[in-house]
C-alpha cells in the first residue's frame, strides 16, 4: 500500500465519486471549543464511502475478471457501494445477505442490480458461501475493508480533506475518522501522510466495539468481545485488518471511544445544524469532535461522517435528543 | 439586474459561500422517469440560499452603510442569512420578527450576533417598524427578494448550476426552482440565461400559494388569496416582486404545483436517498420533478431544493410516508 496506488484510485474514480463537501456550523464549533469541518461523505454515492472503495475495487479488474462478475458479503454500505460499481462497469455482482437483514437493504440492493444469496446467520457460514460461489463461477471477491484496492479507493477521502481544508486555512487538525475494520481510516492517513504531514487520523468507535483503540494502545491486533448489539452495527467489525492495522499503526494516533447516547445526539445535532441524514456509525467521529474535547488537540478538528443508511425508528431517536 | 451583477456577487462570495452540491440517486431517476439533479442549496451556510443574497448585500455596502448596519424582517431564513453575513463584516444586524415565531428561531438570529426586535404580528405593522428603526439608526433594510443585490447573490447558484450540471453532462434540462417572492428564481434564470441558455427555469409553488405560477400565466402580478396555512411558510409571499416578475416573464417557463403531501413525500425520499434534510419549503422544486414528471420536458430535469430549516415535528410527519 503507498501513496500512489491512491492517486491512481482517484484517477479511476474521477467523474464518478462525488466530491463531498465539507460542512460547517458556528453551533457546532462553540460545542466542540474548536473549529469543526465535517467531510460528509454520508453525502457519498449510495449514502456511504464505501462506493469508493468499491469502485476502485471493481475498476482495477481485468475485462475478464469483470465479465465473470464480483462478489461480496455485506448486509449494509459495502454491498451498495459494490453493487453500483458493478453494474456500472457492467459486471455480475452476488451479494450474500443475512436471510434476517432488513427488507429494505435487500430490496435496495436488488434494485442496484445485484444478485442476492441469503444465508442463515446462525446455521450458516458467509466466508463458505461466498467462496463456493466464487470458486464455481470464477468471481472475484472484494473483502470489505482487508484488500489494498479497497483501501487505495477509502484513501482518496484523504486526498479530498488535505485539498478542500486547505482551501479552508486548515492545514493543521486531528481527523477523526468512523473505523470499523479501518479500511478508510487507513487509507485517509496514507493519503493525509504525504499530503497533509501536519494532520493526523484518530479512529473513533463505539463504546464495548472498540477493538481498533485497543488495539491501537496494546501495539497488536484485539478482537471484540461482541459482535451485535450496537446501533453503531455499520461500523462493528470483528478486529481490525490485516493490512489496515499496520497502517494505523504507523500513521495514526489513539482512538476515541463515543456512547450510543452521543451518536444519537450528534445525528440530531447534524439535522438541525448540518442538515444532513447520519446513521449512528457514521456519527461516531462527529461526536468525538463534538464531545471529546479533551481528548483533542488543535484549533481546529476534522470528522468524517461515513454514512448515512439509517432507518426512521432510529432517526427518530436522535429527533428527541433536540 | 444584469449578468455583471451575478458575477460580481460572485466574487465577493468567493471563500464565503459553499458551494452546495449536486445529489443524485437512481431510486429518484426512477420515479422521475428521467435523470434528476438535485441543487442542494440547503447545505448551504444557515441551511438555505438566502447566505447568498444576505452577503451579497451586506458585502456590496461601503463601510459607513457596514458601520450603520443592516435590518432586516423576517421569521426565518432571510434572518440567519442576513444575521451571518452581517457578523462576518462587522455590521451591527437587526431583525424584526414575530413575537410567536418559534423560540428556537429567535435564538439562533441572537446567537448569530443579531438584535432581535420582537412585534405582534395581529396588532402591529413590521414595515413601519422597520423603516422607523432604519431611519432612526441610519440603518440599510436588506429586503428578502425585491432588491438588486439579493437577486444577484441568489443568482450566483445559477452560475453553479451550469458549471456543476455541464460537468455532469447535462447542458440541456428544466430547472426546478421553488419560488417565493422569486428572488432565487429570477437570480437563477438571469444567470442561465447567459451561461446554459438550453436550460429553462420553471418555478414551484405550494398549492393554495401559486401566486407566481398565476402571475405568469395571467401575464401580470397576482396576490395569493391566505398568507398563512402553508407547511411551506418559508417560501409562502404575498405575490412576486416588481424587480422578480419582469425577469421572470423574460426568462422563465410555466410555473408548477404542486402538494403539501407531495412535499412531504418528498422530504422522506430525501431522507432516503439522498441523505439530506429538506423543509417542506425546500422540497417543492424536488416534489415537482418527481411527481409532475408529465408537465416536464427534457431527458434531465434540476431540482434546487432550498432549504432545510425544519422542526423535528414536521420532519416526523415526512419519515412517516416512508
Amino acid at each position: 500500500m503507498n501513496l500512489e496506488m491512491i492517486r491512481a484510485a482517484a484517477k479511476r474514480l474521477e467523474g464518478h465519486v462525488r466530491t463531498t463537501p465539507i460542512l460547517t456550523s458556528p453551533f457546532l464549533d462553540e460545542i466542540a471549543g474548536r473549529r469543526v469541518l465535517v467531510k460528509a461523505e454520508n453525502l457519498q454515492h449510495t449514502g456511504s464511502f464505501k462506493f469508493r472503495g468499491g469502485w476502485s475495487a471493481v475498476s482495477a479488474l481485468d475485462n475478464g475478471a469483470l465479465k465473470n462478475g464480483v462478489i461480496a458479503y455485506s448486509s449494509g454500505n459495502h454491498a451498495q457501494g459494490i453493487a453500483l460499481a458493478g453494474k456500472a462497469h457492467g459486471a455480475p455482482v452476488v451479494i450474500v445477505m443475512p436471510a434476517n437483514a432488513p427488507q429494505i437493504k435487500i430490496d435496495n440492493t436488488r434494485a442496484l442490480g445485484a444478485e442476492v444469496v441469503l444465508y442463515d446467520r446462525a446455521t450458516e457460514d458467509r466466508d463458505e458461501i461466498g467462496t463456493t460461489i466464487a470458486s464455481a463461477r470464477g468471481m472475484t471477491l472484494v473483502k470489505p475493508f482487508d484488500d489494498p484496492q479497497v483501501i487505495a479507493g477509502q484513501g482518496t477521502t484523504g486526498l479530498e480533506i488535505a485539498r478542500q481544508a486547505a482551501a479552508l486555512g486548515v492545514t493543521e487538525a486531528e481527523v477523526i475518522v468512523c473505523c470499523g475494520g479501518g479500511g478508510l481510516t487507513s487509507g485517509i492517513a496514507l493519503a493525509l501522510a504525504s499530503e497533509a504531514p501536519a494532520m493526523r487520523v484518530r479512529p473513533a468507535e463505539p463504546e464495548g466495539f472498540d477493538d481498533a483503540t485497543r488495539s491501537l494502545k496494546a501495539g497488536k491486533i484485539l478482537r471484540n468481545a461482541a459482535l451485535d448489539g450496537s446501533i453503531c452495527d455499520a461500523i462493528v467489525t470483528a478486529q481490525p485488518g490485516d493490512l489496515t492495522f499496520p497502517i494505523m499503526q504507523a500513521h495514526c494516533g489513539a482512538g476515541i471511544v463515543v456512547t450510543e447516547q452521543e451518536c444519537l445526539t450528534t445525528m440530531g445535532l447534524a439535522f438541525e445544524r448540518l442538515k444532513v441524514v447520519l446513521e449512528p456509525g457514521g456519527a461516531v467521529s462527529l461526536a468525538a469532535a463534538l464531545f471529546h474535547s479533551d481528548e483533542i488537540k488543535g484549533d481546529a478538528v476534522i470528522a468524517v461522517t461515513t454514512g448515512g443508511n439509517v432507518d426512521p425508528a432510529v432517526f427518530l431517536r436522535a429527533l428527541e435528543t433536540l
